[in-house]
């Protein structure tokens, strides 16, 4: 991703490793503080991992495989069969660092599939980098080629609203849904680009507005609750949301307000489109109705955190002590409200459910 | 209203006059700090309702009304040619508080039309004082009538959805859209109010949910984007709002957000009503479309305001410096979209424009 740093554009990954050292974009600072993180060892990693310094499907799973690699390379055993111990150990620590990101667990265990494949411990060591920098390539091939197909999807002039953030922080690297807006804003047809700002967590305001900012593609912020104003003024050409998962019917698990903003867009006649790669497609689960929604804790809807008049980061409170708080984390898009997917393997603008089946399996 | 203060049951108003001083409930440190603010002077009273200890469409309107109650109390002339000169002058400086505020000026001129019924400058003043006076008996009767005759219209166990701070606070002593749910409670019909927090001003975490916690009404604070959630999931049995505007073919201008709440509303068969007083009619405006929706400063968007960690209150940063905002501050719902009014005049169930006309009429 491209970054401004004191007037210089750099050209950068939010994690990226060398010689088996991690560097990450400390997430926790945007848009306030731009800092990396270096990460010497597979321990370190696990630990910004936890505390949140990178986030988003993507960036967690690369961050897991590359703490895999850091592991096997500090294993200093010669016994294959303690190699082989040690090497699962670490990747349960791991898998625990969040516990509920699927895209970690998945890393862990195709790197841990990879070591198994070899027979000296040298072997393994080379097969687990080679792992990870798999998975690293599998993210900026399905990022870009969403970007690619999906942009041609935008006409001159496209007013997109988005929600949360889908970009280069959380997949890299170009993000999903902020991959097709990158990609329409360099074939020169975005106008505008409306940013909710996603309470609780304010994903929008800090960190989609931040990336944005980055490549000086025009957008405006908005709170959540005025899009319904912005679809009944005839502002919005287009919606481009991620999703955490879409089922074998069609419908998206996204995160919490995605299913009004498609309510809106059905009702205003505007194309709604669900930007992810295949790895977010569980054919297993037949219908939203069968997903269960996670629900998080009171003090994020109670307090909000932000950049404090004192200069650190820190929470306010902006709800009386005790209140009780429904605070689901996402919601689900019913299939017949999407206008279409956008994949790193085709661009499907009807849904059927069969054809989802074809294009997950190939 | 009751007011729980250090474990006693206080029953006051959140704007009151006795002997011209007029006492406020200090909304700005609400719900963190209960403080009221003693005004002994008419400038006094003009700046709480510039500087915000006040708000709500009744309340300023109340307190615009006493302070020309205590402006008319306080010239000292005794020509009546100049007592009426420095009224209109007082006058014309009360509704530049909040000039957008219609039931300011409205109540400015209401007592200004008092005085000139009067000879002397005592029957002057004696006519103001019982203006004023007619204005907060107006509120107090709309009010309870709004809440006694809309909660005929919840069943038991009702689980109802409001948005903003449509209670006492706002207008006195029951408020709106909460009246209603003031009285279902009482009569023993409410579940559960999902409160949504109102980005940007936060008036439902701040304001509704204290108002609520006050008589113990069971209520659950959400984020604005839930609401879709809410409905999937068959959590809501009634939405309640407020108005700003209510126009001759029945749209509704009202706090940003009300709009998809109206459209989920429709989507998933949940009734959806208006509560508000006959003043917010305005039958000259033939349409929403009409109605010019004012947008407010990028700053309330980017960022939030609440108790700091320090203890005081304060605002923290959410979004770049620098970021372009849109701050629209309602939206229009569509007349088709209500399902009915509730006024303290009776309760439309079917919009017919006429109707509201015959209403606002009679």
């Amino acid at each position: 991703m491209r970054i401004k740093i004191d007037g210089q554009i750099v050209d950068m990954l939010a994690v990226q490793m060398e010689n088996h050292v991690v560097t990450m974009i400390d997430q926790r600072w945007l848009p306030f503080k731009f800092e990396l993180k270096r990460l010497a060892s597979w321990q370190e990693t696990v630990k910004a991992i936890k505390d949140l310094v990178t986030r988003g499907a993507g960036s967690v799973g690369v961050s897991g495989a590359f703490a895999m690699a850091q592991a096997a390379q500090e294993i200093s055993t010669t016994l294959v069969l303690e190699f082989n111990h040690l090497l699962k150990e670490a990747g349960n620590i791991i898998m625990q660092a969040r516990p509920t990101a699927v895209t970690l667990s998945a890393a862990v265990k195709y790197c841990l599939l990879a070591a198994e494949k070899g027979t000296t411990i040298e072997e393994k060591k080379v097969l687990v980098d080679q792992a990870a920098s798999d998975i690293l390539t599998s993210d900026l091939h399905a990022s870009k080629t969403i970007g690619k197909e999906g942009a041609t999807l935008l006409k001159s002039g496209s007013r997109v609203l988005t929600h949360c953030n889908t970009g280069a922080l959380a997949i890299q690297d170009h993000g999903s849904a902020l991959s097709v807006i990158r990609f329409a804003h360099s074939a020169g047809n975005i106008a505008n680009v409306y940013v909710s700002e996603t309470r609780p967590w304010l994903q929008g305001s800090r960190l989609t507005t931040w990336e944005l900012q980055q490549e000086d593609i025009p957008h405006q912020l908005i709170i959540d609750s005025a899009c319904g104003y912005l679809f009944s003024q005839g502002l919005i050409d287009m919606v481009i949301v991620g999703a955490d998962r879409i089922v074998a019917n069609g419908d998206v698990a996204n995160k919490i307000g995605t299913y009004e903003k498609a309510l809106l867009a059905h009702t205003h006649g505007v194309p709604f489109y669900v930007a992810a790669p295949i790895t977010a497609f569980d054919l297993d689960c037949p219908s939203g109705k069968n997903i269960l929604i996670e629900e998080r804790p009171a003090k994020e809807v109670r307090t909000v955190t932000g950049r404090l008049p004192t200069g650190g980061m820190g929470p306010i409170q902006v709800a009386p002590d005790h209140t009780d708080v429904l605070n689901p984390v996402f919601d689900i898009t019913p299939a017949k409200y999407v206008t279409g997917f956008i994949t790193e393997r085709a661009v499907l603008t009807k849904i059927k459910p069969k054809e989802i089946l074809k294009l997950v399996e190939k």
